[in-house]
């Protein structure tokens, strides 16, 4: 077993996006290895922006009702039309604690591993090219297993 | 520790569903032994149809809301009155990803065992009469955690 | 490795409380170390009622909102503005299922150890005076991925 981290990021959620970026920069900070693997509604986070290009209607409609990225993620409770998030992102910063973007560019400097599924990518129509730059590689499941088989810590958020 | 993996399947949705079977699948492929335990909403997966025997008042209500077996399951984010699943499974459908069916009998080919948890059972007034017959077996929250122990991977989905 | 479970109760439901509890007393009554870290939404679960003092506005609106302890969760699905809870106490009761109440005390009486998040505490203002006495402490992400590295189960419910 190895001192090492994977995550599954599956709901797309400022919320759990937040408790993810949190344990993933905590242990990176504590010189483990981390990888989160961004599937389904986690691919949202991955998003440079909403694009409607080479995607068939129903993929079409699915990005219109998604969040356009990382920053414009809905809250899992209380999201409110989206008054929950604005409110929850206010309430954080003047509580002093990280932003989304700040987790964000502390887990690329701790080297976080950010994987996108495969599948999710193709029922879902995201290309490489709609997504950021920071994304390690689109993987399968396999990969995310033999990751996990050597990990001390698995969590699906 | 063996090379063994987990899911405790709480949710009863569509996606996280496929989460769980296209992991579940793949590391069945891989070697791995896999066990699913479905809890709580998880159980209406393992339900044959609806079913309103030997099940008292409040039982009987939360049948009428709950999904009527693996191929009825709500999506945990725009599920709009069951529109969302149907376009999720003809974008799969298109997509040529596997649907849960295929899935499904995949996972059962691989040996991967399917136990429903008692307790759950217990409350919702599920009978093994009233499960498929794929079910592995009926047990409680001991049996489950006598398997995580020794398993590499451990979710809860 | 060591004969122990860590839970991170994220979500705050009362369907997710008792799946947390039940494997968690289940785990201790079979000699293993238990550790759950309450975050985010499942800090509602340690408070003693709801509290107006010390907070700013926004986190008034999110206690007001919020439940007011372990005894108020609301359901993950068919909450129905409380019409699901109340039902579903009322199932666990008449199938002999042990409550959230019962399940907590045997918890403590198994010296289960409750943790607090120390940022969801900052964030929506909850301080140690707001929380049931059985706490054990509030901590960071550092502790929880300590006991998570040499835990066999670790999951995120």
């Amino acid at each position: 077993m190895k001192d090492k981290m994977t995550i599954i990021f599956f709901s797309g959620t400022l919320d759990k996006a937040m408790a993810t970026l949190i344990l993933a920069t905590t242990a990176a900070s504590m010189g483990m290895e981390v990888s989160i693997f961004f599937t389904f509604w986690g691919l949202n986070f991955l998003k440079k922006k909403r694009s409607y290009k080479k995607k068939v209607f129903m993929q079409k409609m699915l990005e219109f009702m998604s969040s356009k990225g990382k920053n414009d993620l809905p809250l899992t409770n209380m999201n409110m039309f989206g008054l929950g998030p604005w409110m929850m992102k206010k309430l954080m910063k003047k509580k002093k604690a990280a932003s989304i973007e700040e987790l964000f560019l502390l887990a690329k400097q701790f080297n976080v591993k950010l994987f996108a599924c495969s599948t999710s990518c193709s029922v879902m129509g995201v290309e490489k090219e709609n997504m950021i730059d920071e994304v390690t590689d689109i993987v399968g499941a396999a990969t995310f297993l033999a990751e996990a088989k050597e990990a001390k810590i698995n969590l699906f958020i």
